[in-house]
Formats: structure tokens, C-alpha cells, sequence
């Protein structure tokens, strides 16, 4: 056993990212236990979550052979490696996290507990004598080991660090982070500047890095934080030359040094996770040069490269993010992926920091880019997910590259720890739902409380203390940058703090049993649009309402070619709760227009005449219709037809 | 030598399809010397294509090894194959094709005929004793010929058949086709039905159907039209299968049998070699059910899949037609092999039924999406012609996947060709320009003419005859589909016919000698709109003249942010002859709008606010401006900067 192992009792609590001692951080985590989700709109689907889609995902697992890929590195199984691509041992690694965290909030499942044992004990035996483990790279493979860096080997390795952290966590059974640290140990002895003697390599998909900060802050082994930094410093050098045909530096974010690099750029995921690296880099080390790097390309990101979903990178060649304003809407790529890529790096920015802004955008993709990703009842995925579509994308069970469905469970199943963080003598709130939270602050003392809340379909919401020290603390409430004219009252009366949108307020106080915390965020029907620059936004609004984005789907305009759909900017849409729709919605409903296209039926283009849609007034062949639009994520969940956010509103 | 070779005597004039006694065809072709440009449009790009370009290319054919790719195959060469892409010896195919074409058109061209000899010779000793030739599959991978069918074997011989009916038809010599003789023979003797003991397969590109179509014109022997029937035939049924990992039946158009397809789709090049294959075997054979196959393609494309610079396959991934209406702009892949290959098809189009329908998408393509492909001075080339660019789009003077030089220079050498053919007592006028024209009917009469016009930058066009026969013929005048008021004199009094824009006028008589026809067609600047199912043109105008689509260039609006530019549907923009500009251009100028960016620097998206661009009327931020449009095919052939065909107009 490594010397760098923990003891078992010295399990921190089930939290998913532990900036508990981290320096650079100003929040620390809860553990995903702390806070017990209630509500209508989290819990089912966290339920659905444990009981449907983490057994769907192990029996596919099993079906499509990535446990007995295992098995056949292990020896006990003689057959090829089973699946397309040679990164398939991440999807189990992703689960196994995944089940963790879902373990952890349902401890008593002992049939879960089943499989996740069996999956690591396969995992284990898998591993070879020299620590190494990669069940693509075994057998007849095995003498290509580490010789190309775009074949994922370090990136199985980071899931399968994170997955052992999740474990260790979760069930305080060191087996699997056995098995991470001895695979982590091989990764340091190989890999690090070339005057150690060492291979002077990085892995071309990010992914390892913040891996390997986590696998430090499990088990305190300084290795880990330094390789994680020897990886992100390398980066940049064009080290990863080009391996093959189609391969491009800037694909890898290889072309530029990090702390240079001014811009999120190449496939989205990679530059996602790199940047959660980094963040996880800058926590532990405070080195301003990240930050302010993280900073400019976090900038670029939020101002000219994410969709009003939360999604990013919207270039199917390279699944990467385009140039500055091009966010196409029928061809957004928006993997699944990337936007809980997004999800975890804001997350990471937010702990460094506690500023509302990164929680903004996590709510962002959380509601709309990442959660469209998966069905209402669990079990099919989106990988990409666009604005527009004629209604032949459709989810499904599962994907020869399985990346998106795992990380979907585990982002669902470790859901409650993003709810709350704390800090000296303050308990944050980021997201809002009903729910039962107890948190410990770093001094020690307990703060518990009841929140009641019909978010995000209703704006009221209520947080009743139940415990609390006798000496004051702060607690802190994120006023959502989409929420105007927010109100705040404690015990009744207007609570004496600021309350900015896109900011926390902040109320501190000797709080007593039965205190009284009620938000009130307005959640009109918001009209958005996109700036100028981007072209398939011009001329159109999309619809919010809360964190949520909305879409028209056909399925609710059975007698209108939904392209002719116009909503004028000056209609007016009213919320209306349909429980019996979808799961329990809230649409919209109004009037809007439909524009008459059957003087377009064969012509493609021809000369402007007065009255021409989105041109300008005049005469325009348009009739009164009705208009409902409902939550983008459910979309897609009924008869196929076409579906857009964005509205032309002419 | 085979049998089947022609008498070199025999060898018809220089006509690119030659429709001379195909039995379903209207239109016979007439040697691309009939007529004798003498515009200052079309002939000083004859000129530089004649001058530079293929001097250019043949440089770089043997600067890049495909040259020696063929003394490689024959054995005077040891080298790996040179290259990035298998089938590059299409690249020279292509180019014997184009100085052949530009030998008819200077036959004192010494330097070039012995170019054009040498290659000849390099090819032919490249010949394997069997007839096979591919200089990739000689040497070490000789053994696998014939085995993964998307390797461009077949499509590299078409290529070969082509310039080998070229090389024939413009220097009586029969060298290259003997060569192409004994490759054809090579492959009808080994594809074809299994009943005959032969490899039912085909190339996964089509090329060699229209190739093997044009040999048997040459040299009537009827194998090489059943052998493309074969190939047609066996398309469509998933013979091809799956050769790799990301290929699908459909990007090769083997899912639906050719006569059940009733939409453009897949690669878009093979989809227009693929409609050019069937259109030859139409010509030859009247077989209804293609042309009704055909119709029906045309008119998907036409109707939803084009670009409006004629370009077209809209989806980078895939080189593909997209769905219905699915046309960004940034993102256009438009590839000018495409759009070659749209001329390609509608001149068989044309040839086979005498409609100008499609003569207009022929003139569409080739003054926009096709030569945009090509820079000014005649030695740069863009592979993809986006409609929409933020400056970083720059042709360049070559590609590793060097298809698009090649074809630009066969279309170019060869366009004299395209202006006019004649039927039984008929000729026809499809494009214009100033030119000397003579002909010969089928009745073996000829009529000679010349042609006056300042086409495309004014619409009068004066054709005064030369030379007529004593019995009455018509002459038919395309009358384009985007003329309106078009007007017709016959020796200054109105000609008595109907003049429909779209269709030819048609004007019967006994010529003499200096009659003269005076067309008019008058010039307006014309806003054209797109289907409200467009996204990216929804909102948005693009500018014609005549044939010509005009873009708007940062260069001519240095003080403007171009994507704050706007159009008022209702500005009057006029047109300015700037000889000094671009090479001698018609601009459009006149009033527009720009739109104040400046509360959108740091924001993506934001609640609507009244007088949001685009959206309704208001107080929108806007300062009256300047705008200088200038003709697509002219772009970035300036200092770089963005570039838009499609201006918002609010």
C-alpha cells in the first residue's frame, strides 16, 4: 500500500470539489449531504437519477463490454477490446463516480453498493504490476503504451481519479484510491521535465489535471498538485506536435501557454476541464498569472462564446468553441459534456472567489444546456444539443462515445453539494429549491435550515433557521443576475442588506431558531436577444423566465409550420402551471403571429417586396395564432417536430 | 491498341459534352472555338488562366510530387508516395484537362503543348501492363487495388477519361486515349454484374459515370455507356457498405437507388458528378425515370439547398448538402468544386432540354460561388466560399486536397463553350459578351456573328450576323430569369416575339448579313430576400446586378464596424463604374445605416429593450453612413477584413 494512502477514517466528508484547506479558495464545499433536496423539481429527477438511469447506464456498461474490456486486461477474459473508441474505460470510471455520490445520498442501497464494489474489484484486478492501467493499451497494445497523446490515456486516468475520490468519500473504502494513487505514482515517475530523466509529455485531452489536485487533496501527497502544474505548465509548447492528419495544436489548447492564452478556444470539453484544472492549480497556489488568465478567457467565454443555454463550443468540426459570435443555432454542437464542463469550472471560480456571476452561469447551463442533455424519464441523452431543429434530433440510450451520459449522472447525483458552500462565520446559498440543509462552518459550529421554495417555477423563497451558533454569522444569498427588483424580508420586515442583481446579499446577525429569510425574485417573462454580431439571433427574441429558457416546440402547434412562427416583441405571454405536462411545467402562453409562406413554396430567394418578413412594416401577409413555449430542456420528449429558441419576431 | 480507338481524323471539335448524336439530347455542343471572347469580363481571365494559372499549377504539380507520383508508378522514381491524399492524381488529370481546353484556344502555344506532352508521356508510362493505373496503389501497395472503394480509384480514372476526350478532341493526338482506352477496358473487364463473374462494386465518388459516358462519345464503343449505366444502376443499395468509421451510405449516395432519390444530399461534389453521370446517360439513352429522378433533385436543390451565389453543400462536416433550407452563412462550405459541378450538371441539363432554367443557375455559379473561388490575378484559390467572413478566409495558392485549382482552370479554359449551341435550324445565345462567333448547324450550314455587349456591367447587347444561310433559322436568346423588362429589337424596331424572363426568346427568319438584334436588359440594383426558413438571411438583403451578387468588404468602410452595417430595406444604392477598382468593377453605393455596438461590449445577451435592432421600430441607435458594395466574387483580394453577402436592414 502507497505511503500517500489516507486513513479511512480520515474520509472528508462527501464533497466534490475539498477547497476546505485549499489557500486560493474563499468558500469551502459542503459535503453533497448537507443539503437534502424536497423539492418538486430536483428531487424526482436525482431519484430518477439513482434508480433508473445509473442501473440503465451499468447494464449497458456491461452490455457494450467496457467491464469486460476489464476483464480481459485483467486475463480472465480472452476477446478483443470490446467498443469503438479507446477511451471507453472513462464511461465506467464517470459512472462509478457517479454512483458514489448517489451512494452517498442512499446509503442503505445495498444493491448499488453491489455494483459499485464489483466494478472496482474488476477495476483492481485490471491494473497492471507496474501500476499502469488502460484496458485499450494491454494485450497486443500494450507495447503502445504512451506514444500517443491523443489517445486519451492520461484523461481515463483523471476519471479514474476522481471516481476514487468520489469512492474514498463516499463509502471510506480506500480500494479503488489504491488502485488511483499506485496508476497516479506511474504517471509521476514518467512524466515530468526531461532533466529528471523523465518524459517530457502531457495528455491531449485535459482531464488529469484537476484529477490530480483532487487526488492531493485526498490524500495530501504534494506529488499530485505538482504534476497536476507540470501538465498545465508544459501545455502550450506545441509538446503534443501533431499526431495525426486532422490533429491541430490549437485543438488541444497546445498552441499557446496558458497563462498567454486570452481565450477559450479548440474542442470545448478539453478547454473546459483545463480550465478546471487550472482553477483547481490556482486554489492550492494563489499564483496571480492563472487568475488572471482564467479571467480574460472565462471573459471571452461569457461575452462572446456561450449560448443563452449555458451550452458551449459550437463547432461540430473539432467539437469546439468557433470565433468570437458564432453561435450557429441548428448546427450548435453544444455537447452535453461542455456544458458540464462549464457547469464545474464555474463552480471552481465560485469557491475561489464567492462572486454571484460564476453561479449565474452555472444556474445558466444547469437548467437549459446541461439538463436537455437528458430525458424526462432518464434514460436517453442528447449529445449535442441545438436551438433550432426540424424535429430529427432525438435522444438515445446510449453513444459509441459515451462520454455525455455518465457525466450527466454524476453531475445530477452530486447535485445538493452545489447548493450551499461556507466560509468563515457565513453559509452561502447559490441555488435555490426546497430543501433541509445543516452545514458545519469552518469554526465547527452547526448551521441548519429548512428552505421552502417552488423554484424555479415560482420566485418565493423561504429559509427557516433551525440551528444556528450565539454568535452571529452572515448568511449569504445569491440574487440571480436575471432578477430585478428582488426583495428581501427577515421575520417580515425589509432586511437591512443591498440587493444587487448578480450579487450576494449578505445578512449577519445572531440568527435564532425559527429566523426567517424570505426572497422574493420577480420572474416575469423575460424577451431576450442576442447581440447584433451573431447571426442567427438577429431579428429574433428567445424567452426566459427564471433560469429557465424556453423554446416552441411543434408538439404544441399542431396547425402551424412552426418556422412561420413570429412572436412581435410587444406581445404579451403569460406563465401558466400545466402539472399534467412534461413532469409539471410552467409555459408560456400568448398571442403571436403566423406568417403566410405559400408564396414561398418553390422559390428560395427573390427580389424584396414591401410587407417582406423581418424587413421592414407594411402589409405582411401574417394571421393571429396562439403561442406556448415550454422549458427548453424538455424538449423532445414527445411526438418529433421541429423545435427553436430563438423567435423571429417579424 | 484497342480496338474501339477513333481515327485521329475523326476526333469532333473541341466540345467539352459532346451531345452531337446523343438521341435524348435538344442542344449540341459547339467547339469551345466557335467563339472568340472579346470582352473585358471573361477574356483577359482566359488570358491569366492561359498565362498564369496553368503555368502556375503545373509548377506546383511538380514542386508537390505529383509528378513524380507517375514516374514513381513507372519505375524511373524511387519514392514514397508524395502527397497527403491518395487521389491526387486527379490533380494533374485535371489540369491536362484545362491546358488541353487552353491549347484550342492558342495552338501556338509551343511551351504549353509541350507541357501537356510531357504529362502525357509521365502518365503513360505509368500504365501498368494490365491497364490499371493509380500511382498510389503501385509499389508497396500494389496488392491492395481494388479494395476500400472510397480511395478514389475509379474517380481518378474518370478524371483521366476526361482529359483524355480533352487532349483528343483539342490535339487530334490519341496518346492519352489509348491510355484512357486501356484503363476503361481494365475496369469493364473486371466491375459488373456477379452473374458475369465480375466485383459488382463502385466508386464511392462519382466522376467516372460522366467520364465514361464522354469516352463513348469519343469513341463509340457502347461498353463504356453500359458500364456507366452499371455504375448508376448499383448505386443506391448499400453496396459500397461502411468503409470507415465515419462514413455513411448516404454521403456517397448508396442509400436510395439513383431513380428513387428525390432530394440532393451527401458530399456535395460526388452529388453533382453523380446528377452529371445521369444526365450524360439520359442524353444517350431517354430513359424517363432519370429524368424525372433527375427533375426532382433539381428541384430540391434549387428550391431549398442553394446558396444565393449559386454555391452549394452548406455543411463542412461531411462536404455535404445540408437539410432543407439549412444555408448559414459563416459557416457555408460552398465549395467551388461544388459549384463547379452545378454548372457541370445544368449544362447537361440545358443541353438535353433547351431550357433556360437552368442556363440561369449555370450563369448564377459561375459569376459568384465559382469564381469567387478563384483570386484576381488567377494564382490564389479559396476551397470554400463562405457568404459571410470576419477577414480570416484567405485563398491561398494551393491545397493538399488540390481539387479546386484544377477545375477552375478546365471551367475557365473551356467557357467559350458554354456561350452558345445549336440545334436543328437554331442557334442558341445562353451567356453573353462581347465575342465573334461562328457555327455550324446540324444541317452542316454555318452562322457567324459578333457580338457587342459591356455584359455583365450593362445590360445592352447588340449581336449583329456575319454570316447566315439562305433558308430561315432561329436564333434563341436567353432572356435571364432575374431580366425584367427586358426589351428586343431586330434592326431597330421591336422583334416580333414574347420576351419572358427565364425562357428564351425565339426569333425565326432569313438572316443577312448585317441584321442586328439589340437585347436589353435592364440593370437595377436588386435587394433579394430568402425563405423565412433561412436563418442566417432572415432579417437580411443581399444585392444583385444583373447576374452579379455583391457583397459589402471592410475595406471600403474603414470608419465602420461592417457588422453594425445596415441596409434600410428602402435605401436607393447606385451603381458606379470604377475602372480602377478590383480590376474594373460596377459598384453599388448609396446611404445605409450603422448601428451603435457600443452598449454591447461586454454583453451577449440581455433583456429586449425598444429600438433593439431588428426587431421593431423605435429609437434604435443608429448613425447614417455610407455603403460600398462590391461584387462577391471580388472579395478578399484587399487588405482582409470581415465580408458579408447578407446585410441586416434594421
Amino acid at each position: 500500500m502507497s505511503d500517500t494512502l489516507p486513513s479511512a477514517s480520515a474520509a472528508p466528508g462527501a464533497v466534490v470539489v475539498d477547497t476546505t484547506r485549499s489557500p486560493g479558495a474563499r468558500l469551502r464545499p459542503v459535503p453533497i449531504t448537507a443539503v437534502r433536496l424536497t423539492d418538486t423539481f430536483w428531487a424526482p429527477r436525482l431519484q430518477r437519477n439513482h434508480e433508473n438511469t445509473l442501473r440503465a447506464q451499468y447494464r449497458l456498461l456491461e452490455e457494450k463490454g467496457r467491464l469486460d474490456n476489464f476483464r480481459r486486461a485483467a486475463g480472465k477474459k480472452q476477446l478483443p477490446f470490446q467498443g469503438v473508441y479507446c477511451f471507453n474505460d472513462s464511461d465506467l470510471y464517470k459512472w462509478l463516480e457517479a454512483a458514489s455520490w448517489s451512494l452517498a445520498l442512499h446509503p442503505k442501497d445495498t444493491a448499488l453498493r453491489f455494483l459499485i464494489e464489483e466494478a472496482v474489484t474488476e477495476i483492481a484486478e485490471a491494473q497492471q504490476p507496474d501500476g499502469y492501467l488502460n484496458t485499450y493499451f494491454c494485450a497486443e497494445r500494450a507495447g503502445e503504451r504512451w506514444t500517443n497523446f491523443d489517445l486519451h490515456e492520461m484523461y481515463c486516468a483523471g476519471h479514474l481519479f476522481q471516481a476514487a475520490a468520489a469512492h474514498y468519500r463516499c463509502t471510506r473504502s480506500t480500494r479503488l484510491l489504491e488502485v488511483a494513487i499506485r496508476l497516479a505514482d506511474h504517471i509521476c515517475d514518467r512524466f515530468g521535465p526531461e532533466e529528471q530523466g523523465k518524459q517530457r509529455k502531457l495528455d491531449a485531452h485535459a482531464e488529469v489535471e484537476m484529477a490530480l489536485v483532487e487526488l492531493y487533496r485526498t490524500t495530501g501527497e504534494r506529488r499530485y498538485l505538482e504534476q497536476a502544474q507540470f501538465f498545465l505548465d508544459t501545455r502550450g509548447h506545441g509538446v503534443l506536435g501533431k499526431p495525426y492528419k486532422y490533429f491541430e495544436p490549437d485543438y488541444a489548447q497546445d498552441l499557446v501557454p496558458f497563462r498567454e492564452l486570452d481565450k477559450v478556444t479548440g474542442h470545448a470539453v478539453r478547454m473546459m476541464y483545463l480550465d478546471c484544472g487550472a482553477t483547481d492549480i490556482y486554489a492550492e497556489t494563489g499564483e496571480v498569472a492563472l487568475k488572471t488568465a482564467l479571467d480574460r478567457q472565462w471573459a471571452n467565454m461569457t461575452e462572446r462564446k456561450i449560448y443563452v443555454t449555458g451550452s458551449v463550443g459550437a463547432f461540430g468540426d473539432g467539437e469546439a468553441f468557433g470565433k468570437d459570435y458564432y453561435l450557429p443555432s441548428v448546427s450548435a454542437y453544444a455537447e452535453t459534456c461542455a456544458a458540464i464542463g462549464n457547469i464545474m469550472w464555474n463552480w471552481r471560480m465560485l469557491l475561489n472567489t464567492g462572486e454571484a456571476r460564476y453561479a449565474d452561469r452555472m444556474e445558466q447551463a444547469l437548467y437549459n444546456g446541461m439538463l436537455s442533455g437528458i430525458s424526462l424519464d432518464g434514460e436517453a441523452y442528447f449529445y449535442t444539443n441545438p436551438l433550432t431543429d426540424d424535429g430529427t434530433h432525438r435522444r438515445t440510450a446510449w453513444f459509441e462515445c459515451a462520454c455525455c451520459p455518465p457525466n450527466v449522472a454524476r453531475m445530477l447525483a452530486s447535485l445538493p453539494g452545489y447548493f450551499a458552500s461556507v466560509s468563515a462565520g457565513a453559509v452561502w446559498f447559490h441555488l435555490y429549491g426546497a430543501s433541509m440543509g445543516s452545514v458545519t462552518l469552518p469554526e465547527g459550529q452547526t448551521v441548519a435550515w429548512e428552505q421552502r421554495a417552488g423554484y424555479p417555477w415560482e420566485g418565493e423563497i423561504e429559509i427557516r433557521i433551525a440551528d444556528a451558533p450565539r454568535n452571529p454569522i452572515a448568511l449569504c444569498l445569491r440574487i440571480p443576475g436575471w432578477a430585478q427588483d428582488a426583495a428581501l424580508t427577515l421575520n417580515g420586515a425589509p432586511a437591512d442588506t443591498a440587493l444587487c442583481a448578480g450579487q450576494y446579499a449578505r445578512i449577519e446577525r445572531v440568527w435564532k431558531q425559527g429566523d426567517t429569510l424570505r426572497l422574493s425574485l420577480p420572474l416575469p417573462v423575460q424577451y431576450v436577444v442576442g447581440h447584433p454580431n451573431v447571426v442567427d439571433t438577429y431579428g429574433r427574441v428567445a424567452l426566459m423566465r427564471g433560469p429557465l429558457v424556453y423554446c416552441v416546440e411543434q408538439a404544441d402547434h399542431p396547425d402551424v409550420e412552426l418556422t412561420a412562427l413570429r412572436l412581435p416583441a410587444d406581445a404579451e405571454l403569460h406563465p401558466i402551471v400545466e402539472a399534467n405536462l412534461l413532469g409539471g411545467i410552467v409555459t408560456l402562453r400568448g398571442d403571436a403571429r403566423v406568417q403566410d409562406l405559400s408564396d414561398w413554396q418553390h422559390v428560395l430567394y427573390r427580389p424584396f417586396q414591401a410587407g417582406d418578413a423581418g424587413l421592414r412594416s407594411g402589409a405582411p401577409s401574417q394571421r393571429a395564432s396562439r403561442l406556448t413555449a415550454i422549458p427548453y430542456y424538455a424538449w423532445a420528449n414527445r411526438t418529433p417536430g421541429p423545435m427553436t429558441v430563438w423567435i423571429p419576431t417579424r
